[in-house]
């Protein structure tokens, strides 16, 4: 179990969803052990992100109810038997767990279906599949039917999108094992070295200082495959390696950044050049982060200047605004720029990607490319995003467009014929908005070109 | 995806699975990807071993059949599309992979319910609440009427349990991934470091070496508590550390070792009194593996040396036979003497305990202690089993016994109080049972007083 925020911070939070609803009342399933190959043997724990923020508790088995009509907030759950006790040692019992969160009852697990009888009852979209089963035995629906509550997602989102102070805290404990993990990996970065000791590493860094990885590494010299989970290579000189990875701290908070790392030690002259592009935009975004903006002009910044870089070398051309509206740079960047970061490392992205990005102020575009953003909003202060841009030479992606002769005004695929081999980069940090402007979070990791030849030649 | 065998070894499994049928077919569903915390954060993908050892191929959302009437083996599945390649890099084709495992035919995922219809259906446990799900849509039954096949895990138990030649080679490849970890944990082992430092370089090991650890990371000072997954403490002279810990090679065989280890570097005498009982009892029970006997009997000779050595110490006392046969040292040694190991730690357990270590010619006890023991049944050739004892004392178990006056002929209350702070101890090895006796299986890992207190205080 993880430690506690104190008690009334969770009472607060209950309180404040309570606000938007004069009935029925709202129901948070934890999550169950998850099974990997069979009954007994389960992956790492890993508690709903929801439920944290409202009940604090990381165990299983339980169900958290916050009944808007009678004011109250429940755990319906069983206390361990004695034959638990003796393969798991002394176990808090449910009643002192729930103290320690403000929660007003403790009720049997069985009790749970009764209680839920000929209430409106809403619910957050389940993700996990035990979950949708458990779900649809509450409320004695077909699985298939089973509808989350839109108002319950909408307050939910704005919430948890804007971090409190002892939140912030959190973040910045998480940011600093992913430095770490990064700082780490650079130092062992040379040639010879295989991508998989590298990610056991940093994995081992991650589960050593915290709760483990707040998403599966993305370690490889193929960065131009963005969900690239591979680790069979061996570190060559020449290549370039992109390392995406975050973890999460003992509350369950999130980190994530991104550097890419020539094996060599130093970047060879196109490597630079290319890594420059990424780096302007990367550093032109997180400056423009402040209250007020919309992150879709961020996306804008970063993608202009990616233009203009690979309009300067050549690989693009053409009327620049025309290019970056149309999507042009998406065979270069076809994802966002970046995304909202808590408590999940893409946040509540259970509740629905376009209810934590979107909303009535700003629609997201159907453009390939700009269609990937997944975090568009007006910023505010409070809200933690990440700003990850990159160029990558995605051969599969070339031969489509080239052979649609798509965007020929834009794209010179003559010259982008020459880079299939090249690989991609990624730059990313975690800014939060703060009143004044932003605060990128955690202790700074190496990430000019300078600082990055500088590490890896140390 | 894991590298393979060859091909010809999948499709001679399945033919000897085709001989306990006449009629009907065997269905296998592969495992999905696993859920954190939303959709598309997926735990370290875990192939179903089932899937594995009848059809090769480590990916998701994929169902094989071997079709005992057509006499032809399936893969019903998709290929990838263009949109998931820009993103997951070049995949090979289904068709491709089909072949490298011998598969007859390859078809649409979409064409499997109306192939299973009105045909005889046999199918093993489904463990992951999605695979029931999606049994319940292709058999179009209720999630609670789901009935696996006695006789297709029965057939599929006497062929897993005795594992090939090349098998034994990956096994050996897990166990010294094994043994590097709790060798390294060794060399780490002292007062001040953290047990989650010393988890997070074992499961970084495991990761980096491997396919991860094969069972969540025992890693405790509080080692009477027999499921310990806490790592909360820092090292604390005096005390005992208990580490069972095991790795999954590339090709998800395993592997499980334990051993305990004075934080000091040298065991206080009264540790070292205990140790030398469990220790006396490993290597006991180990010298009697061989064909023809059943495992039972080398459960009463582990228990039999350590009811021996506690009555030596004035912590048992009685006729010896009989707090034996009677379950007395359950007390000390609740759980059984080990369990088979192969692609799963415990190995089959997902087709049902008493079919993986009992059968008609041998049944489950229903005595404490006894009863526990996994692995019961005459050994033979190709049998590779855990062989685990352990001396432990539970505060808890201790109370409700001593108040129950419980074994009060066999038990000396008084003295075994004066040893509730002690922990516990463990030694754990795997064996692989040859035509000539049995053979340790992984390079050997320091394991008497010592060997150990050799390689702690190096």
């Amino acid at each position: 179990m993880n430690p506690l925020f104190k008690s009334h911070i969770y009472k607060a939070r209950r309180e404040q969803l309570s606000t938007a609803f004069s009935a029925g009342l709202a129901l948070f399933l934890s999550n169950e052990e998850s099974v990997a190959n069979y009954s007994a043997n389960t992956y790492h724990y890993r508690q709903d992100s929801n439920f944290l923020y409202f009940f604090g508790l990381s165990i299983p088995n339980i169900v958290g109810v916050v009944d808007f009509e009678r004011k109250k907030s429940l755990l319906f759950g069983d206390d361990f038997t004695i034959d638990d006790i003796i393969w798991m040692g002394d176990q808090p019992k449910l009643a002192t767990l729930a103290a320690e969160v403000a929660v007003d009852e403790v009720r049997p697990y069985a009790e749970l279906v009764n209680y839920l009888k000929n209430k409106e009852i809403h619910f957050t979209p389940p993700y996990r599949p035990h979950n949708k089963i458990e779900l649809s035995r509450l409320l004695l629906k077909n699985i298939n039917e089973l509808s989350a509550s839109v108002s319950l997602i909408k307050k939910i989102v704005s919430l948890r999108e804007i971090k409190s102070v002892e939140e912030i805290e959190q973040m910045e404990d998480a940011m600093n094992i992913g430095v770490k993990m990064h700082a780490t990996v650079m130092r062992y970065c040379k040639p010879g070295v295989t991508e998989r000791e590298l990610f056991g590493i940093a994995e081992g860094l991650a589960l050593g200082m915290g709760n483990g990885t707040s998403f599966p590494i993305i370690l490889s010299q193929n960065g131009q495959t963005l969900h690239n989970h591979n680790h069979d290579l061996t570190l060559e000189k020449g290549r370039l390696l992109v390392m995406d990875a975050g973890a999460e701290n003992v509350m369950n908070y999130c980190s994530d950044h991104t550097r890419t790392l020539p094996v060599s030690g130093s970047f060879s002259d196109r490597q630079r050049e290319i890594y420059e592009f990424v780096f302007q935009a990367n550093m032109a975004a997180i400056e423009n982060c402040k209250p007020g903006i919309f992150n879709l002009e961020n996306q804008k910044i970063a993608v202009t200047i990616i233009t203009e870089g690979l309009q300067k070398i050549g690989l693009m051309k053409g009327n620049l605004d025309e290019s970056v509206a149309l999507g042009a740079h998406a065979l270069f960047m076809p994802h966002g720029l970046g995304h909202q970061i808590g408590l999940d490392v893409h946040d509540m992205e259970d509740l629905g990607e376009n209810y934590v990005g979107y909303d009535e102020t700003i629609q997201r575009s159907n453009i390939f490319g700009w269609r990937s953003l997944r975090m568009a909003k007006n910023l505010k202060p409070g809200h933690i995003i990440t700003v990850e841009p990159g160029i990558y030479f995605i051969p599969h992606l070339i031969d489509i467009w080239r052979n649609e002769k798509k965007f020929a005004d834009f794209i010179n695929y003559e010259k982008v014929e020459t880079y299939k081999n090249f690989g991609g980069i990624r730059i990313e940090d975690c800014v939060l908005i703060t009143e004044e402007g932003h605060r990128v979070l955690g202790t700074p990791l190496p990430k000019s070109v300078t600082e990055i030849e500088t590490i890896l030649q140390s």
